[in-house]
C-alpha cells in the first residue's frame, strides 16, 4: 500500500466519523473509482499575479489538477482535478459586511484544506463565515464529480455528483446527487437527491425536488460504481478537448481578447467564438461558436456552445448552454443544463433568473419571457408553465406560493431582491462594469497571471504525492 | 528601475570587485544585451525523482530557463536560460575520493548560487572541491552565452562566450572567449581568448591557442555587443526548434526509447533518429537523423545531425556533430564543433579523444585514425597532421612534445591515462554499462522524472522575479 492509498483511507475514515448519525460509509464512493495512476499524470498549478497576496504551503499533499491563487495552506490533502480559486480572499484591513454586521479583517484570509477529496470539483473563495472570516476552511470533505463548494468553510460533508453547497458554513452533512443547498449551517442533516433548497431564516424558503425518474436520466450514482447519466456523458465527451489546453504552455490567445476581458489560458475555444469587452472566461470553461456580449461571465466548468449571450450575463460554475440565445442581464445558475438544439432552440428573455440546477432539455423550441424565475426540468412550453413564475409577481407575494411541485414560503420580495443583489455583486466583482479605470474585477486582475506547474513524485512509495512546498511573496 | 534591473547592477558590481586587478567592467557585456522582458516569458523548472534527495530554496531569484535537480539554494540570483543539474551531488555517508585522499561526506551536498548571471549556460554538478565537498558554490559569477561551468565552486569569474572551466575550484578569474581551462585554482589570472589549457601540477601541461583570425570566424565578442560568429548563428538558427519542446507538457516520446535509455523531454528529436539501449539524451540536446549506439551519451546543448555514434561515445556538453561517423569509445569534448557536410563527411576512428573546444570544419572528407588525440581547427587532411597525435605515441613521451602550435610538457602516459579514466567515469555514471540490474546511472535514474515549472511575476515592480520558495521532500 503506497502513501497515497493510506491517505485516501484516512480521508474516508474521517468523513465517516463526521457522517456517523446515522452510519454512512463513503468508502464505496471513493475506493477504486479514482485511478491512482492519474495522480502522477496530472499536474497541479497555482497562479501568481501582482494583485493577489500569495503564500502557499503544501505538505505531502496530493493536488492533481488543483488551481490556487492567493494564500493557501494544504496538508496531506487529496484534491483530484479540483479548481480552487483565491481571488476573493479578504485582505487585512478590509471590513467584511454581512447580516448587518461590520466585521474588521485582522489578517489576510487564507485557504486551509486538510484531507478533503474533491474530484473534478470547484471551490470558490468568497467565504461567508462570520465567525472565522480570515479562515477559508475545508476539512475532511469528500465531494463527488463536478460538485461545487461555493464560498465557505465546510467540514466532513460528502457531496454527491453535480451537487452544490452555496454561500454557507456547512458542517457534517450529506448532500445528495445534483442537490443544491443554500441554507446556512446544517448539522447531521441529510439532503435527498435532486433537492433544490434555498432558505433564509425568517425571510423565505424555496423548495423543489426533481422526480427520481427524471434525475436518473441525467445523473445517478450507486455505491461502488462511477456516476452515470447524460451529465457524465456530456462532460466525458469533451474531456479530451481540454488536453491541448493543459498540455501546452504559453499559448497565444486563439481569438482576439478585447480591452478589460480575460480569456483564461486553461479554457477551450473552438469554432467562431467572439469575446466582447469585460468578458471573463475562467479556467476549464468551454466555448464553441459562442458569442459573448459585454460583461458576460463564463465561469469554471461552463460550456457555451452555438449560443449567444447578449451581455451582462452570468453563467455560474458548471452551467451549460447549448443552442440558446440569452438576453441581457440574465443569470444562469450553478450546474444548470440548458440544452437547446439547432432544431429546437432556446431563448431566454432579459433579466431572468435560471435557478441553479435547472434542466432545460428541449423537444420543441421554447422561449422564456423576460423577467422570469425558472427551475426544475423543462422539455417543452407546457413544462415551462409549471416551472416558472414572473419575478414581478413573486415580488408581490408573501406566505406560500405553489407552482407545480415548487413550494415557496415567506417574502417573495426579499427572495427576488436577494437574488438581484447577488447577480449585481457577481457582475461587479468579475469586472463587468470596468470602464477602463474604475470597477476593476477578476476579468481585469486575472488577465496577467503566471501559472506555476507542480508535479508529484513519478514513482516509488511517494508516487502521486508532492514534496513539501512553501512559497512566499 | 525595477527590482530585476537593480539585481543585475548588483551582480555587475560584485563581479567587477572580484576582477579588480587590473580593473575590469563586466557591465558592457551584460547591460542591454539581455532582453528583460524575456525573463517574464520563460519559465524555470526543477526535477523530482525518487533517486535524488531534494531541497530547493529560491528567494527573489530570477531563474528564467534554469533546471535544478537535487538540493539547491539560490538567493537573488539571475540565471537566464541556464541548465544546472544536481544528479551528481554527493550524499551524506559517501566517501569522496580525490588526489589519493578519502574524504567522508558529512551532509548532503547542496548547490548554492548567489548573484550569478549565467546566460544560456550549463553548470554541472560533479564538484571536485576538496575543502568544501558538501557545498557546490557559484557566487557573483557572470558567464556568457553557452559557457560551461563543470563541477566546481566558482567565484566572480567572468567567463566568455562558449568558454569552459572544468573540474576545478575557480576564483576571481577572467576566462576568454572559447577558452577551455582545467587548471585547478586560479586567482587574478586572465586567460586569453581561445586558449585550451589543461594542467595537472607536477604531472603535465597541455597548451594550445587558436589563432585570432580563426577564432573570429567562429565566435567573437565586443563589449556592448552581442557575440557574433558561426557558433552563434548555428545556435540561433535552431533555437525555435526548442520552443515546441518547452511549450508542450507531458509529451509521449516521439521515438521508441529502449530499455535503460533516457530521452529527456526537453530534447528536440527530428528526422529518422534511433536510440539504442542505455543511451542518455539530456535536456536541450538536439537530434536530427541521429543514430545513437548502445551506451552513447548526448549531453546538454549537444547537436547530433545526420550522424552515427557507434556506441559508448561521450558527446560532452555543447558538443556538435554533423555529417559524421564516430566509431566506438570515442570522446568528443565540451563545445567541440565537428562540422562535416554531406559532401565532405567526417569519420572519427574508435578510442579517439577529440579535445574540448576542437573545431573540425571540413572542406574535404577527413578520417581521424583510431586512437588519436585531436585539437585546434582542422579543415582538411593536412591540418589533421599538425593537430593530432596517436595516443599510444603520446603515452610513451615525457618532457616536451610540440605538434604544430600545441605544446605538451610532462608525462604523456599520465595525461592519456587521466583522460581515459575520465571517459570511463562519464560512461559509468551516465549509465552506459547498465545490465538491467547493476551499474545504474543517469540514463536509468533520470528516466522517471517529474518536471515542475515555475514562473515569475508577470508585471509590476517584481516583473521577472520569482516569489520565495522552499521545497522539501
Amino acid at each position: 500500500m503506497t502513501q497515497i492509498q493510506r491517505l485516501i483511507d484516512q480521508v474516508i475514515d474521517r468523513v465517516n466519523v463526521n457522517l456517523r448519525e446515522p452510519p454512512f460509509d463513503a468508502g464505496p464512493y471513493v475506493r477504486n473509482l479514482i485511478p491512482l495512476n492519474q495522480f502522477s499524470r496530472f499536474y497541479a498549478f497555482y497562479g501568481l499575479t501582482s494583485y493577489h497576496p500569495i503564500r502557499f504551503k503544501f505538505h505531502k499533499s496530493s493536488l492533481a489538477g488543483s488551481y490556487f491563487l492567493g494564500k493557501c495552506s494544504v496538508d496531506h490533502s487529496i484534491l483530484y482535478k479540483s479548481d480552487i480559486r483565491g481571488d476573493e480572499l479578504k485582505v487585512q484591513g478590509q471590513t467584511f459586511k454581512c447580516c448587518n454586521l461590520q466585521i474588521p479583517i485582522h489578517e489576510d484570509e487564507e485557504i486551509r484544506i486538510k484531507d478533503s477529496f474533491l474530484i473534478k470539483s470547484l471551490v470558490h473563495s468568497n467565504s461567508h463565515d462570520l465567525e472565522n472570516p480570515e479562515e477559508f476552511m475545508i476539512r475532511n470533505t469528500i465531494a463527488m464529480h463536478y460538485a461545487n463548494i461555493h464560498g465557505a468553510p465546510t467540514r466532513g460533508c460528502f457531496i454527491g455528483p453535480f451537487g452544490t453547497i452555496d454561500l454557507t458554513t456547512f458542517h457534517n452533512c450529506l448532500v445528495g446527487t445534483y442537490s443544491y443547498v443554500q441554507t446556512g449551517e446544517l448539522n447531521h442533516h441529510r439532503i435527498p437527491d435532486g433537492q433544490i433548497w434555498i432558505r433564509s431564516t425568517d425571510a423565505f424558503n424555496f423548495l423543489y425536488r426533481f422526480p427520481p425518474e427524471v434525475l436518473k436520466r441525467y445523473i445517478h450514482v450507486e455505491p461502488g460504481s462511477m456516476p452515470t447519466g447524460l451529465f457524465m456523458e456530456f462532460m466525458e465527451n469533451r474531456e479530451r478537448d481540454f488536453e491541448a489546453a493543459f498540455y501546452t504552455l504559453h499559448t497565444i490567445p486563439p481569438i482576439p481578447v478585447p480591452l478589460g476581458a480575460t480569456l483564461n489560458r486553461y479554457a477551450v475555444v473552438r469554432g467562431k467564438t467572439v469575446l466582447s469587452e469585460n468578458v471573463l472566461v475562467a479556467q476549464r470553461a468551454y466555448l464553441e461558436d459562442a458569442w459573448l456580449g459585454k460583461g458576460s461571465n463564463v465561469q469554471e466548468n461552463c460550456y457555451i456552445i452555438r449560443s449567444r449571450l447578449d451581455g451582462y450575463n452570468v453563467t455560474a460554475h458548471g452551467g451549460k448552454v447549448m443552442d440558446a440565445h440569452i438576453h441581457p442581464n440574465t443569470f444562469v445558475g450553478f450546474n444548470a443544463f440548458l440544452h437547446g438544439t439547432p432544431e429546437f432552440p432556446l431563448t431566454v428573455g432579459s433579466d431572468c433568473i435560471v435557478m441553479p440546477h435547472t434542466i432545460v432539455d428541449l423537444e420543441e423550441p421554447v422561449t422564456v419571457p423576460p423577467g422570469h424565475l425558472v427551475w426544475g426540468c423543462i422539455r417543452n412550453g407546457k413544462d415551462l408553465e409549471t416551472h416558472s413564475i414572473a419575478l414581478d409577481e413573486l415580488s408581490k407575494r408573501s406566505g406560500e406560493v405553489r407552482v407545480g411541485d415548487m413550494v415557496f414560503q415567506g417574502s417573495g420580495a426579499m427572495f427576488v431582491s436577494a437574488f438581484r443583489h447577488r447577480v449585481e455583486h457577481i457582475l461587479e466583482s468579475n469586472g463587468a462594469m470596468y470602464d477602463g479605470e474604475n470597477n476593476r474585477g477578476h476579468a481585469q486582475k486575472g488577465s496577467r497571471i503566471s501559472f506555476n506547474i507542480i508535479q508529484p513524485y513519478p514513482e516509488g512509495d511517494l508516487l502521486g504525492l508532492y514534496p513539501s512546498m512553501e512559497i512566499r511573496p
